[in-house]
């Protein structure tokens, strides 16, 4: 705890909480996106199997929009088993990307009624890309502030990497809409594969449960 | 810690997190389901008996739903009692299954406003056969990939047969559905009180609170 | 653990996970609440007064379910300073419990679109009549089952009394709304009121934080 | 524990529960801002473009209001590093505390419906002036009731003059509206940064993880 709070304007706020937030805005905009599939209305069964196949574009963007939320909900997490400490401006990284976080619904649900619209594809990867940046602003504040502890250096830019990675995929999606939204469509569902493959980071994590500080809640470590 | 971390591309995560973004998505999707059953309107008084018995179908659905995610709510905290560790694929694994189980807030609506289509009645069906399935393969991956720890093979042998005769009895319904959606709507209903009452399996739950492993959070075992 | 756990067919399940659920519901079911104030549209800036003033009842009902909420919520955690086991019965109480609590929304919203309405206030009243069977329900099992320890005889006997007053004066709300549905809306102002003011319950409360078991998570007692 | 547990009447109730519902409704309301902010429909390619402009006013209102929860999240929390106890009363005034913190949802969404209209700007200035006003009370009542510990008399009157500045330029912001709603919502953008950035009550903080008293579950303090 020293190192951040012996800083004057600094807190040393505890992490727990602003997990427990992220935990919370993280479910709740994951089971938010299920309201963008919407029940066929008025009632209609003649027509109900037609008007469930045009349910097609919602349920691409509902299954990649959860696989993306998982995604940084794993990548904000795993960040937690360095970060030990809190600070005001970390606080509000924080809350600028759950900020980022809560409006994927809405890209979302855009993204479900205009699939081949290229300001549609646009907005929805204009939104992964903030994501992305918050992200690394929030991973290079923490191991630049001394907010995490034991974090190689040359781990810490390993991992700085590989959250750049998405962003940068993202923009390159965005650009491509300006000829064909299908290439944008394909790139947004190739990235999160590349974060659910067994990466390189993982080397660095294995053998530090929750850090190196107290025992967690769980007691494990 | 150490069977899930010494080998390489594994994080040795904690598995307190993952419960938690599981209880927010299991707490939502059974609060958002209060959705699908509208207040009557435009404002009509006089019609207001009526307008609340036609609701039967979406109170049914309700609280059919409630039931379904409560065993399932129960069944996936039952494996955590054994479960010590989460790696990548493992964490993945989790959140495809918190992706069927949001998504049954859109089934539900369905099953409400269409009861007597066989369509509707199988992708209800449909979401619970994948609900049960994955709910399946979290447990062959915990068991056979070292992360529960002091399961007896023959334990593990009986909670995954009893977690595969849910999805089994699911599609029986949804085959049903070809001659009468009744029948599978009955079928729908026992399915849940065979995981209500007391079961064999419990007799190897009993003495063992959160598991063998460590204390956890709440002091007691 | 052993009383419960000793008893064949029960699987001394932990407390934590069910009082992390059923924080989850009570906050979603306050927060829906608000879903059922709706911002006047079709945008008409000329007659937004009155249209905000047409909100009245809705503002009404917010207010009332979310205070109404708040008791069981205090109700049902008070509870748990006693309770210390949980088995798969007791466990389906809560669920009941949970399914009672999260329809309220709907009756919240039914009760703000038809305040004159009888069979309306019937429905608000009816729906927290359940609650507070269930809730008492819970209370009995609890204490008759052994899962709750140091309880006196005669301090059980007094809350479940102050439990059963709710759902006794709930009766009698909608009871009255055959006359009066005035004197039904004034009843349900009231009630809450007797659980906020200071309890004679209390006075068993005092000194025991969390309970004379195992010290909590917060390894406050 | 024994300061509050030892006078008549009084519950000596955890606080780690309250934050965790307060954590809930938080999480929540932040998340359903974003409902506020509809896809355009029905299915109009052509117009996609100025449709989404036409949406600016909700992106507004969705940031505005996701940072003032922010503000409002991390002021409630930062007083529970003192708070140690909490008594019936001020388990009220917290559930109080919520039911206008999960208010602002609706407040929101007529601010980004009306955001000329003066009705509309004060009602939004009104909901934060209660917000503040009952955090206010939340401090004054923790810190005279002995539910906090080790604040020096000068930090509790630093801290609740802090708090008060709010609403005090919220009464103002909400005055201004009678002029020009644009003064008032220049303010409201105003407020937070003040909150945002660095503060003299963080020198208080400092050294102080999670309080004085026990480690917290995280271990941490």
């Amino acid at each position: 705890m020293t190192a951040a709070a012996d800083r004057p304007g600094m807190a040393g706020l505890r992490t727990a909480r602003v997990e427990t937030l992220a935990d919370g805005v993280f479910a709740i905009a994951m089971t938010l996106l299920v309201l963008d599939i919407r029940v066929p209305l008025p009632h209609d069964p003649a027509h109900l199997p037609e008007r469930l196949l045009d349910l097609g574009p919602n349920l691409f963007s509902y299954a990649l929009s959860f696989v993306v939320l998982g995604v940084y909900w794993v990548g904000h997490h795993n960040q937690y088993r360095f970060i030990q400490r809190a600070d005001r401006a970390f606080l509000w990284i924080n809350i600028l990307f759950l900020l980022s976080i809560a409006f994927i619904p809405f890209s979302a649900g855009l993204l479900a009624e205009y699939p081949a619209e290229r300001l549609a594809v646009a907005v929805y990867g204009g939104n992964l890309v903030v994501v992305g940046l918050v992200l690394y602003l929030h991973w290079w504040y923490a191991t630049s502030h001394r907010l995490a502890d034991d974090v190689p250096p040359e781990a810490a830019r390993s991992a700085a990497r590989r959250i750049l990675l998405a962003p940068f995929l993202y923009v390159v999606a965005v650009g491509l809409s300006l000829w064909t939204t299908r290439a944008s469509l394909t790139l947004y569902v190739l990235v999160p594969l590349l974060y659910i493959l067994p990466a390189r980071i993982d080397r660095h994590l294995v053998g530090r449960g929750s850090g190196p500080g107290p025992a967690k809640p769980d007691g494990k470590r």
